[in-house]
């Protein structure tokens, strides 16, 4: 009788965020891991993450990547902001994979960027007051001076489609006067869905360099499954991406498609049981 | 031995909403019903429910009502347009005790405000396509001609305080203009965020009459307790408003406390117990 021997690097990279946003880093990594298979989950049923407390953020991230081990997943990325600023800790304290975030790869990105050491951070209101990005670019680095952004509003509109938009210009130009003023050459996207208005972030700060964490975030990943032995080894196949939200409904999903050109085929459904408790 | 028996009209009346919004419809309950007590609940651990789909929504309002129960509330009022739209019928199906929502009233009034028949709802994505206005409204008048605008943005921008604002003014001219060109005469104010912003809608709509449900469902709240003997005497005392939410963090709630002039209070918190289940 021979025994099968399952591979290490076998099993998915699980990559969770509160809705959508993180599919841009779900792209990036299939562009960098072409190899890997993915498994995504958009917790849709209970999003956004960016207003709410760290109890609520940790208690979502903790059930999430329950569904994801149940996938099989080998490693984890957080591919959202708020719950890599609020969860990301208890994650590693209970997980036995190797668990990601995104807010270490934007803040490496940022401060090997700036030139003026002056580093903006835009991001949800929950991010920015862990100060998670603070506290990341000034361990890497203790002369930046960080200004960080509170900016409620780019979600809703980016999820309303209005991505080339006077109110979105409007809006960017108010959140951006701050970083401007401030100095900042360098400015942190801390949050997965800003990618998607760029070109009109750009246009509100002229000349400062855009930092977003998806690209960097995949090549940590790469090195941390080389690490660990759970790198699938490149050119034997091409993996496969499997996406699933916890609600039903996701009506911005034709927006990410587009802007992103990353085809989702048939996109699944993961309950998260809700039980009330005094 | 003598058995006290516990009056029929004990105990508070429920409302909920998924956030903070419906503290106006518990405004007008305290106004109109100043005897009663009334415990709030606001689902700010999982708000917003206006994108999500019919099957979360009746399960987060079931969870929450459950809480309420745990009260012992005698009546329930659901003061969230979405939870009314989607969920009312389940609920009227499970709970024993009586359950209002905010549509019906909400339809009722304006129903007997329009002159045109042109009649506006400006309401959250999910209620709007839940069809919920259009049938209430037309069960009361088939001549009425409804015209319904998704407002995805209102509720983003009254949390982050813009009440008076020239992005919020934008944003209600695109939203107002369908509404405008079709003459309505009457629109309704289909979410309770939305009356804290009735000036700025009053001015992309001018001349219009804008009805929101408040007033209406606390009238429509005293004749049911009148019919089911759980009205508590008037005169007898002063009621007691509770506030709770299921999250620790809510921002917002100065901006409500202020525009309503509604005393909260020590503001508690109920936890919703998630559970992963596949």
């Amino acid at each position: 009788m021979t025994v099968e021997k399952r591979p290490p690097w076998e099993g998915p990279i699980g990559i969770f965020d509160s809705g959508i946003g993180g599919l841009t880093v779900a792209a990036a990594v299939r562009r960098l891991l072409v190899e890997e298979d993915i498994f995504y989950l958009g917790d849709t049923a209970r999003v956004p993450y960016g207003g709410k407390s760290r109890e609520t953020v940790e208690r979502y991230s903790l059930e999430i990547c329950g569904l994801l081990l149940a996938e099989g997943a080998k490693a984890i990325v957080v591919a959202c902001n708020t719950a890599s600023a609020l969860a990301l800790e208890r994650l590693r304290q209970v997980l036995r994979v190797p668990v990601l975030g995104v807010v270490e790869p934007g803040a490496n990105a940022a401060a090997s960027t700036t030139k003026s050491d002056v580093v903006g951070v835009m991001a949800t209101r929950s991010t920015v007051r862990s100060g998670a990005y603070e506290r990341a670019l000034l361990s890497l680095n203790e002369r930046l001076r960080i200004v960080s952004q509170e900016c409620p509003l780019l979600v809703p509109l980016i999820e309303e489609g209005w991505l080339e938009d006077p109110v979105t210009d409007a809006v960017l130009q108010r959140y951006c006067s701050p970083l401007r003023a401030a100095g900042a050459d360098t400015v942190v996207l801390g949050c997965t869905h800003y990618p998607l208005i760029a070109p009109a972030i750009q246009r509100a700060l002229p000349g400062a360099k855009l930092v977003d964490s998806a690209e960097n975030t995949a090549s940590v990943l790469r090195d941390t499954l080389e690490l660990h032995g759970l790198r699938t080894p490149p050119g034997i196949r091409t993996g496969r991406l499997r996406v699933a939200f916890t609600d039903a409904g996701h009506p911005f999903l034709h927006i990410v498609e587009r802007e992103l050109r990353l085809p989702l085929g048939e996109v699944e459904y993961r309950r998260v049981q809700g039980v009330a408790a005094l």
